[in-house]
């Protein structure tokens, strides 16, 4: 029997803006920024859950206290019962009536709770002795289930509809696990890509990406259109014709503008367009994918929870969905929208990058091969060099691939000392 | 010349869930809540801008803090040139890039921006000597499309299809703000209809309507469909055939659970069903409005902003649009909305109630229909007889209808003893 004792919060913020990483044509100069939190309880071994939200530089001062304002939540609860039913403390939390008027179910309060969920999920793997994605794919269907609220969800994926998908591959999750550990998960590289990089090391960094086994990177587009014209010549030829090259123009575009822009672009056959327009516009991304395709219309990272990306699959709105670890309410809103996915027959590719953001998602995406999906079809998990140096068990990727991580928890650890050299004091 | 000097926040929180006033299927127990906002500059006039953000009680300091980090925009900030360019402002704060990533566009950030937006123009309406409706129908309309961001509604509203319902409006204003003077702007009134009140109360307040002169009373329901039934045939016996009952369930349902209540529902002629189901779900709602017509369908106190908005309209999944002075960032966009209204041609009949929301929103009303849809046809503004006695300007609504504000400013400052009396303190 253990208390939750402490919950605290941290702005973390790394000067990234100075060297134009992470530059796109909506964020031109990103400071990544992590909420974090820590949980903390009174049982022996000592063990600390540890969550956060990813943001890029400003406002994250409000993001941190949106986490310490649920404080009153945990502070005081019994750890154990917490932690066997995550899935009613995410009904509780999002489901509060007057919390949930500053959504609802979006924005920073549905953010902040995200963070509290995967800091508890942190938890419960570290004492579990296990990483996120095991835990995850050694549940049965029925645990798995309960940790999904299907509210809203009723007309495109029911309870049993989940369990029809995790009962329809649980005979090879063994399998599955051995061969993600032994050949990893296929990885793609936005390193290259960068807005603000010029054409030089553009060339340089595709090379790169091609020795370093990579079967596909990125590449920004939108600030203007014959920029991106030459900067996609220069990536093709460097990486060659077999060498997928997806775009993203971080949600750059009018919905005629943006089918404009991809006609001028589609003769370096792009693997997807991603964020073409507003993440909110269900309609308008539908409007994209039936004027350009077969180019496939990819999004997510800002998509607000599942009730937005039910739309986006019913409507055909997308066919490469990228969620994100921080952006909803945590790993049970995130394993919705995994079945979701999985219902439509819509393959996940989550954004990662920022900070933290791959070793938090991989987690997901490998949990999606062994027991939701059941496959890597289709499914490449994106990669950046950034930040993974601040991390407990940084990622590895190598020849092109995740390889799993084999230490518990969920992977959003930082170093105690990144921590302290990199607290914001405004 | 003035310099903006300070910008104060403050939590303020009334105990209203200790009567079940606001009860309603999702929101049990409410605290009628204002995340509050004063902006000071160093002008001899000693005018301040007031604005707030609507809550109903935990998490209210969330959104006071996400206000008081807006202060950096603000302070220091030559007060004439910000009040000159309202839309510039909107857009620097907005598409500030960095706090873009907590939203986009939605949620508390969003909402903290428009706290700042409707205090700057409480400002400019006190300063011009004008309540803000009348500052706002007096402007050009080149003047008006220039505080609006066009961005992402390009395939259902350009600035020259806003200009175009301007100008439209231009040659009556005069004579419509003389009968809006006189006769007033219709109201309706939920103060019956609240799900934690007594049949007996119910009875006596629907009487109570019918004798203060409204045209339309508003009845929660989404409990249970029996209670629903026996209170609306207990309305509906009150007030007679002729007397228009609206119906609110606050997002309470499924698409297919919508659908079928309602049916049942049907027999009492419903003047609308408001909010059916999540805010978010334009498809879901464009379903249920098919499948229920000719039922209206209303929805948009949690709609987070123009775009949703634009969705909503584009699928017909709303034919009665309800704007909230507060849930989006500030009068510009809402001018954003009541121009997306009218191009649809689809009535405003906004969400009001709460704490000081009928003293702000009605401001966008009689704007609405002096300068933009010309017209009070299929309009409705909400009433509630809460908490007006805290406010400076309290709305004057007699005979059923609002009698618009004369006093300077934006109807949304609070008297200063019961800002004091009722800061919350934790």
């Amino acid at each position: 029997m253990s208390t939750v004792v402490s919950v605290d919060t941290s702005d973390i913020r790394f000067p990234t803006s100075e060297r134009l990483d992470g530059s796109d044509a909506m964020n031109p100069d990103p400071d990544y920024s992590a909420a974090y939190v820590r949980i903390g309880t009174d049982a022996a071994d000592g063990l600390e859950g540890h969550g956060f939200v990813f943001t890029i530089g400003r406002g994250n001062d409000v993001q941190a206290a949106a986490i310490r304002a649920l404080s009153p939540w945990l502070v005081g609860r019994n750890a154990e019962e917490l932690l066997a039913d995550l899935g009613g403390f995410w009904r509780e939390l999002v489901g509060d009536s007057q919390l949930r008027w500053l959504g609802p179910e979006k924005g920073v309060v549905h953010m902040a709770i995200g963070a509290v969920v995967n800091a508890l999920w942190d938890l419960r793997a570290k004492r579990a002795g296990l990483p996120l994605w095991q835990l995850l794919s050694r549940m049965s269907p029925e645990e798995i289930v309960d940790l999904v609220d299907f509210r809203y969800l009723g007309d495109a994926l029911t309870r049993d509809d989940a369990l029809g998908i995790l009962r329809a591959a649980e005979p090879g999750r063994a399998e599955r696990e051995r061969t993600l550990l032994a050949e990893g998960y296929p990885a793609y590289t936005t390193t290259p890509g960068w807005l603000g990089y010029a054409d030089e090391k553009l060339e340089r960094l595709c090379r790169e990406a091609v020795a370093d086994g990579f079967g596909m990177i990125k590449l920004k587009v939108g600030g203007d259109v014959d920029d991106d014209v030459r900067r996609l010549r220069i990536a093709r030829d460097t990486v060659g014709p077999d060498l997928r090259i997806a775009i993203d123009a971080n949600q750059r575009w009018e919905v005629g503008e943006a089918i404009a822009w991809i006609s001028r672009l589609a003769e370096f056959d792009p693997a997807w367009i991603e964020e073409p327009t507003s993440p909110d516009d269900v309609l308008g991304h539908a409007a994209i994918a039936r004027a350009i395709a077969p180019i496939p219309v990819a999004t997510g990272e800002h998509c607000s929870g599942r009730v937005m990306f039910k739309q986006f699959l019913q409507a055909g709105a997308l066919s490469v969905l990228q969620l994100d670890a921080t952006r909803v309410a945590g790993v049970n809103e995130n394993i919705a929208i995994l079945l979701l996915a999985a219902k439509f027959g819509v393959p996940v590719c989550p954004h990662a990058g920022g900070v933290g953001l791959c070793e938090a998602v991989q987690h997901l995406s490998m949990f999606d091969v062994v027991a939701v999906a059941g496959t890597t079809k289709g499914r490449v998990l994106e990669y950046v060099d950034h930040l993974h140096e601040h991390f407990v068990t940084p990622v590895e990727v190598r020849g092109g691939v995740y390889h799993p991580p084999t230490t518990p928890g969920n992977g959003m650890e930082m170093l105690a000392r990144s921590r302290e050299r990199h607290e914001f004091r405004g």
